[in-house]
């Protein structure tokens, strides 16, 4: 069965007789389409894809074969409301703009709704396929290949940026490029969970917290590690284990099934436990793929369960402001009865001269 | 008077109590900060800025002083609408969703009415400030010295791809990083305006659209050249004329008070008598500055007329499907009597060897 097909399944469960897609990640999910302006409609065997002249070659290309390719105006709406079925209409409120929202229903045909209904395909990215799962694999692999040569390189004297720009060097020399902008941050940058590269120049005896994704076919991985580069305070020290146990210990309460916040809460409540929960500002994890942060999300405000197939994060950190942060994530894919962890460089903190 | 003071006044202009600010390149503009999370609510004496725990100590450094700081939850809407005084608050509708913009409608007070009100800083940022202009110019200065280094280093024999990261390293290697991923589109590909440099190895005798920018200190330029790898048909060299005739000419249109719309047709008009018109499919160029797209627009569908400060592209492009494709792009500086042309890079055709 193809996305659309069982976007066409879910569109029905919802009550209705088609969706509009305008998130560009998802009409790529769709349609196979990557330009930087299209839409699909999704409904009872209707699926249009629209574009405007720019993309037009393009698609011919990408777009799956299922698909009814149409070229429109720059502003696709109103052409795009020409395919919508009499009826209930959803668009992604999560995605389209109150203008935006506004100019669509001047084009909407009589006896069709607009009906809110965000989300509807990021719920089926949440699953991933087996070769988006290998793609995501490989994602994660040349990320922990590029980790190796960070440590062989060494971090003392350089500046966060250069040891930055190092590491999407060698994405790039992999053929592939960064997901996100990598964050090298030592000592007090450390405490700041997205802090971004500078001029610092790394010293010995700190903590730096290094977090970098590849992208692999548009699939994402993300990892973080955080190495010493010499002897630590003993409170650093501790800080890290307490990170390095909570991280593992989640790890194993990660399976399809499991509450997405229940996961989150085992973690909060060790970090609580060791007196540092208001040093844990951020969630525990977060889906990823053709996104860097996508469903599920593990955090407090979290809902549903996992599922087999989800692709998360698993990253609990400690951020002491003004002085160090730590935090340790893994890449895991949700299996039926446990998980797969995807990232495989090492976690036991290592001193990197 | 700083930005947020005239964008108070443009906010009483517009008969508003206050403007909710939420996107974040406004929000930047406004306030000077960086960070994926963070809001302003600007009015009467109201200087608003919001963010998470993430984001905490970056904000502390970075925004500008004259604004309130406050530490809000992730969702920062709840805590946005707790600042909104009385009366009308416009926010951003070309930015907020519709799901985000439900949300906010729960927490605002009573007295308190939301008012669509988009564009008002983007119209503040169309019109660049010395500092601004600076770093545009260093900007565009590093693209022509990337394309020099292009120039010298050949075009045939290697793969778009190739070519495409090397001028990304050029990019990185001077401190700065690419604007939008760089187009590097020979023969047919170049005849798809938004082409993706792929594994297609660039040969003798073709055209080869290099279309490129960077950034200084989050500022944009874009550049766009066509070069010959060898003898070319005739009509490929009439193509490159008819572009390249039509570009000097429209730059000679561009001063403050002409009417963007004005601009784009006097171009066009050019390229539809000599039979090219459909082959011309996309507007004539566009604002460039925090946004390598921004205000204002040089299109059949412009409003409004050039301003001093403004800073817009000027890129006439003629495509023939499956053959090859035209583009020459120059970045210029809006002034009273006339233009600063910033891209100073030859236009005429170029063989690279």
């Amino acid at each position: 069965m193809s996305r659309a097909d069982r976007l066409e399944s879910v569109v029905r469960d919802e009550g209705l007789d088609a969706l509009l897609v305008t998130n560009l990640v998802n009409v790529r999910y769709l349609s196979g389409y990557t330009g930087t302006n299209g839409l699909c409609v999704i409904g009872d065997g209707l699926r249009t894809f629209l574009t405007d002249f720019r993309y037009v070659t393009q698609a011919r290309h990408e777009v799956d074969g299922g698909f009814d390719r149409r070229q429109g105006r720059q502003d696709l709406l109103e052409d795009a409301a020409k395919s919508f079925p009499a009826g209930r209409v959803g668009f992604e409120d999560h995605h389209l703009t109150v203008r935006a929202h506004e100019r669509l229903r001047e084009f909407v045909p009589e006896g069709t709704e607009l009906v809110p209904a965000g989300r509807l395909v990021e719920r089926l990215r949440a699953v991933k396929e087996a070769e988006e799962l290998a793609r995501i694999r490989e994602a994660a692999r040349l990320a922990d290949e590029v980790l190796r040569e960070l440590v062989e390189r060494g971090l003392p004297g350089r500046t966060e940026r250069d040891v930055a720009l190092e590491l999407e060097d060698g994405m790039r020399a992999r053929g592939s490029e960064p997901s996100f902008s990598s964050i090298v941050a030592g000592a007090a940058n450390g405490a700041l969970p997205h802090a971004r590269p500078g001029d610092r120049v790394i010293a010995d005896g700190e903590l730096v917290v290094v977090d970098l994704g590849c992208v692999v076919d548009g699939y994402c991985s993300d990892c973080t590690r955080t190495f010493a580069t010499g002897p630590l305070p003993d409170d650093a020290a501790d800080v890290y284990n307490l990170v390095l146990e909570t991280q593992v210990a989640a790890l194993g309460e990660v399976r399809s099934g499991a509450s997405c916040r229940g996961v989150d809460a085992f973690a909060r409540e060790r970090i609580e436990a060791a007196g540092q929960g208001e040093r844990f500002g951020h969630g525990l994890g977060h889906g990823v793929g053709l996104e860097v942060h996508e469903l599920p999300t593990l955090s407090r405000a979290a809902e549903g369960d996992l599922a087999t197939g989800n692709v998360v994060t698993v990253e609990p950190g400690v951020y002491l402001p003004d002085r160090f942060g730590v935090r340790i994530e893994d890449l895991v894919v949700v299996a039926d009865r446990g998980r797969d962890v995807i990232s495989t460089f090492p976690k036991e903190l290592q001193t990197v001269g």
